[in-house]
Protein backbone atom coordinates (compact mmCIF):
# COMPACT_ATOMS: atom_id res chain seq x y z
CA UNK A 1 0.00 0.00 0.00
CA UNK A 2 1.03 3.50 -0.49
CA UNK A 3 0.02 7.20 -0.98
CA UNK A 4 -2.06 7.98 -4.06
CA UNK A 5 -1.71 10.73 -6.48
CA UNK A 6 -5.53 11.60 -6.64
CA UNK A 7 -7.06 11.93 -3.08
CA UNK A 8 -10.59 12.78 -2.69
CA UNK A 9 -11.46 13.57 1.26
CA UNK A 10 -14.23 11.33 2.09
CA UNK A 11 -14.50 9.45 -1.78
CA UNK A 12 -14.17 6.41 0.16
CA UNK A 13 -15.57 4.96 -3.59
CA UNK A 14 -12.61 6.14 -5.76
CA UNK A 15 -10.29 5.37 -3.57
CA UNK A 16 -11.10 1.83 -2.79
CA UNK A 17 -11.42 1.76 -6.80
CA UNK A 18 -8.19 2.89 -6.86
CA UNK A 19 -6.28 0.17 -3.81
CA UNK A 20 -8.35 -2.47 -6.10
CA UNK A 21 -7.04 -1.52 -8.97
CA UNK A 22 -3.36 -0.92 -7.96
CA UNK A 23 -3.40 -4.01 -5.83
CA UNK A 24 -5.52 -6.48 -7.74
CA UNK A 25 -5.16 -8.90 -4.72
CA UNK A 26 -6.69 -6.23 -2.36
CA UNK A 27 -10.16 -6.89 -4.90
CA UNK A 28 -9.35 -10.17 -5.09
CA UNK A 29 -10.03 -10.29 -1.33
CA UNK A 30 -12.92 -7.61 -1.65
CA UNK A 31 -11.32 -4.86 1.40
CA UNK A 32 -13.12 -1.69 0.88
CA UNK A 33 -12.09 1.52 2.59
CA UNK A 34 -14.37 2.55 4.92
CA UNK A 35 -11.97 5.68 6.79
CA UNK A 36 -9.45 7.67 4.99
CA UNK A 37 -9.62 11.10 7.37
CA UNK A 38 -6.63 12.84 8.78
CA UNK A 39 -5.05 10.69 11.26
CA UNK A 40 -7.13 8.21 11.03
CA UNK A 41 -8.14 4.79 8.89
CA UNK A 42 -10.51 1.85 8.26
CA UNK A 43 -10.94 -0.89 5.90
CA UNK A 44 -13.61 -3.78 5.44
CA UNK A 45 -12.64 -7.51 4.88
CA UNK A 46 -15.77 -9.64 4.00
CA UNK A 47 -15.79 -13.37 5.07
CA UNK A 48 -16.84 -14.45 1.69
CA UNK A 49 -13.82 -14.47 -0.64
CA UNK A 50 -11.54 -15.21 2.22
CA UNK A 51 -12.24 -18.64 3.82
CA UNK A 52 -9.98 -21.43 4.34
CA UNK A 53 -10.59 -24.90 5.37
CA UNK A 54 -11.25 -24.37 8.84
CA UNK A 55 -14.70 -22.26 7.40
CA UNK A 56 -12.82 -19.50 9.25
CA UNK A 57 -11.32 -15.68 7.84
CA UNK A 58 -7.73 -17.01 6.19
CA UNK A 59 -4.78 -15.71 7.94
CA UNK A 60 -3.24 -13.96 5.37
CA UNK A 61 -6.50 -12.41 4.26
CA UNK A 62 -6.36 -10.37 8.03
CA UNK A 63 -2.65 -9.66 7.92
CA UNK A 64 -3.79 -7.91 4.67
CA UNK A 65 -6.35 -5.69 5.74
CA UNK A 66 -4.58 -4.71 8.98
CA UNK A 67 -1.42 -4.07 6.58
CA UNK A 68 -2.79 -1.86 4.00
CA UNK A 69 -4.32 0.91 6.42
CA UNK A 70 -0.57 2.05 6.48
CA UNK A 71 -1.32 3.29 2.95
CA UNK A 72 -4.92 4.48 3.62
CA UNK A 73 -3.54 6.51 6.30
CA UNK A 74 -1.38 8.60 4.50
CA UNK A 75 -4.18 9.68 2.11
CA UNK A 76 -5.05 12.53 4.11
CA UNK A 77 -2.67 12.89 7.11
CA UNK A 78 0.87 13.65 6.24
CA UNK A 79 1.09 16.99 4.73
CA UNK A 80 3.69 16.16 2.53
CA UNK A 81 4.16 15.97 -1.30
CA UNK A 82 5.49 12.71 -3.18
CA UNK A 83 6.47 10.66 0.10
CA UNK A 84 4.79 7.30 0.25
CA UNK A 85 4.40 4.91 3.16
CA UNK A 86 6.62 1.54 2.62
CA UNK A 87 6.09 -1.53 5.22
CA UNK A 88 9.46 -2.42 6.46
CA UNK A 89 7.94 -5.66 9.14
CA UNK A 90 4.82 -6.73 10.78
CA UNK A 91 3.86 -8.41 13.95
CA UNK A 92 -0.19 -10.25 13.79
CA UNK A 93 -1.20 -11.89 16.48
CA UNK A 94 -4.34 -14.12 15.59
CA UNK A 95 -6.81 -14.05 18.41
CA UNK A 96 -9.77 -16.22 18.29
CA UNK A 97 -11.15 -17.44 14.43
CA UNK A 98 -13.11 -14.93 12.38
CA UNK A 99 -16.67 -16.09 11.10
CA UNK A 100 -18.00 -12.87 10.16
CA UNK A 101 -16.92 -9.72 8.13
CA UNK A 102 -14.29 -8.23 9.67
CA UNK A 103 -13.07 -4.34 10.07
CA UNK A 104 -9.32 -3.57 10.91
CA UNK A 105 -9.11 0.12 12.72
CA UNK A 106 -5.87 2.56 13.15
CA UNK A 107 -4.57 5.91 13.83
CA UNK A 108 -1.57 8.42 14.66
CA UNK A 109 -1.69 10.81 17.21
CA UNK A 110 -1.50 14.46 16.04
CA UNK A 111 1.94 14.67 17.91
CA UNK A 112 3.22 11.77 16.06
CA UNK A 113 2.06 13.39 12.48
CA UNK A 114 3.77 16.31 13.59
CA UNK A 115 7.20 14.29 14.17
CA UNK A 116 6.70 12.08 10.88
CA UNK A 117 6.02 15.05 8.98
CA UNK A 118 9.29 17.02 10.49
CA UNK A 119 11.19 13.94 10.27
CA UNK A 120 11.05 13.13 6.61
CA UNK A 121 11.13 16.63 5.74
CA UNK A 122 14.85 16.85 7.27
CA UNK A 123 15.53 13.42 6.25
CA UNK A 124 13.62 12.47 3.17
CA UNK A 125 12.12 9.75 5.13
CA UNK A 126 10.73 8.80 8.31
CA UNK A 127 9.65 5.61 10.53
CA UNK A 128 6.57 5.07 12.10
CA UNK A 129 4.74 2.47 13.87
CA UNK A 130 1.10 1.27 13.02
CA UNK A 131 -1.07 -0.68 15.49
CA UNK A 132 -4.01 -1.76 14.01
CA UNK A 133 -7.37 -4.04 15.62
CA UNK A 134 -9.19 -6.38 13.80
CA UNK A 135 -12.88 -7.10 15.43
CA UNK A 136 -15.44 -9.30 13.76
CA UNK A 137 -19.29 -8.28 13.39
CA UNK A 138 -19.79 -8.67 16.92
CA UNK A 139 -17.03 -6.11 18.53
CA UNK A 140 -14.51 -9.20 19.19
CA UNK A 141 -10.76 -8.62 18.62
CA UNK A 142 -9.83 -11.40 16.28
CA UNK A 143 -6.49 -9.87 15.15
CA UNK A 144 -3.95 -7.22 16.40
CA UNK A 145 -1.14 -6.15 14.78
CA UNK A 146 2.00 -3.66 15.17
CA UNK A 147 3.46 -2.31 11.69
CA UNK A 148 7.15 -0.63 10.79
CA UNK A 149 6.60 1.59 7.63
CA UNK A 150 9.10 3.68 6.24
CA UNK A 151 7.55 7.40 4.96
CA UNK A 152 9.74 8.06 2.04
CA UNK A 153 10.27 10.51 -0.94
CA UNK A 154 9.53 8.10 -4.20
CA UNK B 1 -3.17 -23.59 6.32
CA UNK B 2 -3.39 -26.89 8.73
CA UNK B 3 -3.18 -30.86 7.59
CA UNK B 4 -5.46 -32.28 4.98
CA UNK B 5 -7.13 -35.79 5.01
CA UNK B 6 -5.29 -37.25 2.27
CA UNK B 7 -1.39 -36.92 1.73
CA UNK B 8 -0.07 -38.74 -0.97
CA UNK B 9 3.96 -37.80 0.24
CA UNK B 10 5.15 -36.15 -3.34
CA UNK B 11 1.68 -35.60 -5.00
CA UNK B 12 2.22 -32.03 -5.06
CA UNK B 13 -0.10 -31.23 -7.75
CA UNK B 14 -2.88 -33.02 -6.07
CA UNK B 15 -1.80 -30.80 -2.47
CA UNK B 16 -2.11 -27.17 -4.87
CA UNK B 17 -5.28 -28.61 -6.15
CA UNK B 18 -6.35 -29.13 -2.55
CA UNK B 19 -4.59 -26.20 -0.52
CA UNK B 20 -5.96 -23.85 -3.73
CA UNK B 21 -9.70 -25.58 -3.05
CA UNK B 22 -9.63 -25.18 0.52
CA UNK B 23 -8.59 -21.40 0.81
CA UNK B 24 -9.57 -20.20 -2.74
CA UNK B 25 -8.08 -16.58 -2.22
CA UNK B 26 -4.07 -18.75 -2.02
CA UNK B 27 -5.52 -20.07 -5.44
CA UNK B 28 -5.98 -16.31 -6.86
CA UNK B 29 -2.36 -15.50 -5.58
CA UNK B 30 -1.69 -18.80 -7.81
CA UNK B 31 0.73 -20.26 -5.19
CA UNK B 32 2.23 -23.63 -5.68
CA UNK B 33 3.00 -26.23 -3.34
CA UNK B 34 6.96 -27.28 -4.39
CA UNK B 35 7.92 -29.22 -0.99
CA UNK B 36 5.78 -31.39 0.89
CA UNK B 37 7.77 -33.60 2.29
CA UNK B 38 9.23 -34.98 5.89
CA UNK B 39 10.35 -31.96 8.01
CA UNK B 40 9.81 -29.79 4.97
CA UNK B 41 8.14 -27.13 3.26
CA UNK B 42 8.25 -25.28 0.45
CA UNK B 43 5.69 -23.13 -1.94
CA UNK B 44 6.13 -20.52 -4.85
CA UNK B 45 4.41 -16.99 -5.59
CA UNK B 46 4.00 -15.70 -9.07
CA UNK B 47 4.56 -11.98 -9.16
CA UNK B 48 2.13 -11.65 -11.90
CA UNK B 49 -1.42 -12.03 -9.66
CA UNK B 50 0.51 -10.16 -6.47
CA UNK B 51 1.81 -6.61 -7.69
CA UNK B 52 0.90 -3.72 -5.93
CA UNK B 53 1.33 -0.07 -7.51
CA UNK B 54 4.99 0.21 -6.83
CA UNK B 55 6.02 -3.05 -9.35
CA UNK B 56 6.75 -5.19 -6.61
CA UNK B 57 5.18 -7.89 -4.97
CA UNK B 58 2.37 -6.92 -2.25
CA UNK B 59 3.27 -7.25 1.30
CA UNK B 60 -0.30 -9.61 2.19
CA UNK B 61 1.10 -12.03 -0.66
CA UNK B 62 4.47 -12.56 0.50
CA UNK B 63 3.20 -13.30 3.83
CA UNK B 64 0.72 -15.73 2.47
CA UNK B 65 3.20 -17.89 1.00
CA UNK B 66 5.24 -18.03 4.06
CA UNK B 67 2.75 -18.24 6.48
CA UNK B 68 0.90 -21.24 4.58
CA UNK B 69 3.94 -23.76 5.13
CA UNK B 70 2.34 -23.96 8.40
CA UNK B 71 -0.32 -26.06 7.19
CA UNK B 72 1.93 -27.52 4.36
CA UNK B 73 5.02 -28.95 6.60
CA UNK B 74 2.30 -30.73 8.17
CA UNK B 75 0.87 -33.07 5.47
CA UNK B 76 4.29 -35.51 5.92
CA UNK B 77 5.70 -34.53 8.82
CA UNK B 78 4.01 -35.44 12.11
CA UNK B 79 3.07 -39.20 12.72
CA UNK B 80 -0.11 -38.33 14.12
CA UNK B 81 -3.97 -38.60 13.15
CA UNK B 82 -6.47 -35.85 13.45
CA UNK B 83 -4.11 -32.69 14.31
CA UNK B 84 -4.08 -29.68 12.84
CA UNK B 85 -1.77 -26.43 12.54
CA UNK B 86 -3.33 -23.55 13.65
CA UNK B 87 -1.01 -20.04 13.23
CA UNK B 88 -1.29 -18.17 16.44
CA UNK B 89 1.09 -14.94 15.70
CA UNK B 90 3.61 -14.60 13.10
CA UNK B 91 6.68 -12.12 12.44
CA UNK B 92 7.34 -11.05 9.12
CA UNK B 93 10.35 -8.76 7.87
CA UNK B 94 10.13 -6.95 4.29
CA UNK B 95 14.08 -7.49 3.52
CA UNK B 96 13.90 -5.93 -0.22
CA UNK B 97 11.11 -4.92 -3.20
CA UNK B 98 10.19 -8.35 -4.92
CA UNK B 99 10.20 -8.15 -8.41
CA UNK B 100 10.20 -11.93 -9.82
CA UNK B 101 8.20 -15.19 -8.71
CA UNK B 102 9.50 -15.56 -5.19
CA UNK B 103 10.35 -19.13 -3.42
CA UNK B 104 9.34 -19.62 0.54
CA UNK B 105 10.92 -22.57 2.33
CA UNK B 106 11.09 -23.78 5.88
CA UNK B 107 12.18 -26.81 8.03
CA UNK B 108 11.55 -28.94 11.20
CA UNK B 109 14.36 -30.67 12.89
CA UNK B 110 14.38 -34.19 13.63
CA UNK B 111 14.02 -33.35 17.23
CA UNK B 112 12.12 -30.61 17.08
CA UNK B 113 9.29 -33.24 15.69
CA UNK B 114 9.54 -35.52 18.10
CA UNK B 115 8.71 -32.97 21.19
CA UNK B 116 6.03 -31.35 19.10
CA UNK B 117 4.42 -35.05 18.66
CA UNK B 118 5.29 -36.35 21.99
CA UNK B 119 4.06 -32.84 23.59
CA UNK B 120 0.56 -33.06 21.36
CA UNK B 121 -0.01 -36.86 22.35
CA UNK B 122 0.16 -36.30 25.73
CA UNK B 123 -1.54 -33.00 25.94
CA UNK B 124 -3.53 -32.63 22.91
CA UNK B 125 -1.69 -29.80 21.65
CA UNK B 126 2.25 -28.26 20.71
CA UNK B 127 2.92 -24.83 20.17
CA UNK B 128 5.95 -24.89 17.76
CA UNK B 129 8.13 -22.13 15.65
CA UNK B 130 8.10 -21.94 12.13
CA UNK B 131 10.93 -19.75 10.20
CA UNK B 132 10.54 -19.41 6.47
CA UNK B 133 12.82 -17.38 4.19
CA UNK B 134 11.07 -15.82 0.73
CA UNK B 135 13.88 -15.66 -2.04
CA UNK B 136 13.46 -14.28 -5.56
CA UNK B 137 14.78 -16.12 -8.39
CA UNK B 138 18.50 -14.35 -8.03
CA UNK B 139 18.23 -16.09 -4.73
CA UNK B 140 17.92 -12.84 -2.85
CA UNK B 141 16.07 -12.81 0.41
CA UNK B 142 12.82 -10.47 0.25
CA UNK B 143 11.54 -11.54 3.50
CA UNK B 144 11.87 -13.71 6.75
CA UNK B 145 8.96 -14.97 9.07
CA UNK B 146 8.76 -16.02 12.64
CA UNK B 147 5.34 -18.15 13.33
CA UNK B 148 4.31 -19.52 16.28
CA UNK B 149 2.11 -22.34 15.01
CA UNK B 150 -0.26 -24.58 17.84
CA UNK B 151 -0.71 -28.74 16.01
CA UNK B 152 -3.96 -29.16 18.02
CA UNK B 153 -5.95 -32.02 17.94
CA UNK B 154 -9.09 -30.99 15.39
Amino acid sequence: MGRMETTQPGDLDELTAGVQALVPILGQMGITIIDASHGRAAAVLPAGPNGNHFGTTYAGSLFSVAEMLGGVIGFNTFALAGFVPLVKSLDISFLRPATTDVTATTSLSEEEIARIEAEALATGRAQFVLEAVVTDAAGEVVATTSGVYQLRKF
